[in-house]
């Protein structure tokens, strides 16, 4: 039977080029989803199933919950397809949940919203068991600075500044309506909600705030980048470890 | 100045073959600090200073808060040695704390109790980001059935058949005051307590604790093991990857 399968996607990006196909690559998430669907379906070496996910991570990037879909010719349950998926998959990757979605259904298309968290690591003592997944900082950020600055990178902007394709055609507008920056204990963690993020942008998007936390920029000079619409204005892309994409709405 | 280095010690023993010192193998925990000590204290290649642990944890498991000590001719603080380890030490081995301790203080003869986890993740959904510390388990074992055993394996006890060096001559006797095993959502902990663990003891009691979670064997067949002193009445040893080593107690 023609299928549309909807996936949950969970994964540690340490050991990828990223969620996208790299024609030189073989270590993507793309490509180890692409290949255990394609042998599932008992496909030809070439003939690879396309699975489109609601947006790319960069290399290093974590996901609790990445979508994606696929169209399959299937006579497989949800439960059998969930089962041979994480039999066959490595470790660092998990499909959590697959649905029967209604053939039009598109994971990047119909994708309304995504939530992105950023989390650091503060203070002396070293992160050993989550060293892969936060950022190290031996000097604490002033969150309170960061977050005098969030007023001016929420709404609907054009977000050039913070976006690392220089080349980028279409829109760079996006609107973001949530940046919250917390601290509890060691971690101070950012998270963002938007309809979209352009390349690099929650990256950053935290790499910029963190020159305010550390008092090398002032809060009002974020909004001043905005207005730039220049890369090189703003702070750097923060290392990708810290990321990891929390949701995607529809 | 003569110094006895009290150090407590973090470390995912994930790439390491243990915490001692292997003669063929350069990738221990032990091995990792004396090298780094050395460099600190400025000492010739082949000078080692030697660092005794509360007790060796094998390849692959992990501890919280490891203790050992290592005299040192050094003058400086506890705060510059803090930041010198950790500066040059593996992303995977932290030191929490230095602290002077007295010139008789020994790491192993004066711990008078260990409390070690153990952890089992139950369930379809893979842990995709806690994978290296924690032991996979498709099907979930009976806690209750678990429990009931707990009796048995608790009290002052001649703990030969968990132990798995068969040659061993000093006393296989020990008091384990505490087996605890909760369930909380997907995962399953077993905490032991005691005045020491034989050589593997940990893993054997939770390979020989499952058998009876998965009804292969009955609570109280568990006492007559202990009672037979044979490794090879008991269960499996369970994989390394679940141990953690959380407390010494002095």
């Amino acid at each position: 039977m023609k299928r549309n399968l909807k996936l949950t996607i969970r994964y540690d990006g340490t050991r990828y080029y990223g969620w996208e196909h790299q024609p030189t690559e073989p270590m993507t998430i793309q490509g180890k989803l692409e290949e255990v669907i394609r042998r599932m379906l008992e496909l030809p070496e070439g003939e690879i199933p396309q699975v489109i996910a609601a947006g790319r991570t960069d290399a290093g990037v974590h996901a609790r919950a990445m979508i994606a879909n696929c169209h399959a010719d299937t006579e497989r349950t949800e439960e059998e397809i969930l089962s041979y998926l994480n039999r066959y998959l490595p470790d660092d990757i998990a499909v959590d949940r697959v649905q029967f979605a209604s053939p039009r259904f598109h994971a990047r298309y119909n994708a309304t919203g995504k939530t992105y968290c950023y989390r650091i690591w503060v203070g002396p003592k070293k992160p050993v068991f989550e060293r892969k997944y936060l950022t190290f900082s031996e000097e604490r950020p002033d969150v309170a600075s960061m977050q005098r600055a969030v007023p001016y990178l929420t709404g609907t902007n054009d977000y050039r500044s913070f976006c690392s394709n220089p080349k980028m055609k279409k829109s760079t507008v996006r609107t973001v309506d949530r940046i919250e920056i917390a601290e509890q204990g060691s971690i101070i963690s950012f998270t963002f909600h938007g309809n979209g993020f352009l390349q690099n942008m929650v990256r950053i998007l935290v790499g910029t705030l963190l020159e305010v936390g550390f008092h090398r920029m002032t809060p009002e000079r974020v909004g001043e980048i905005l207005a730039l619409k220049d890369r090189k204005a703003a702070g750097p892309t923060a290392p990708p470890q810290g990321l990891c994409l929390m949701e995607i709405d529809y």
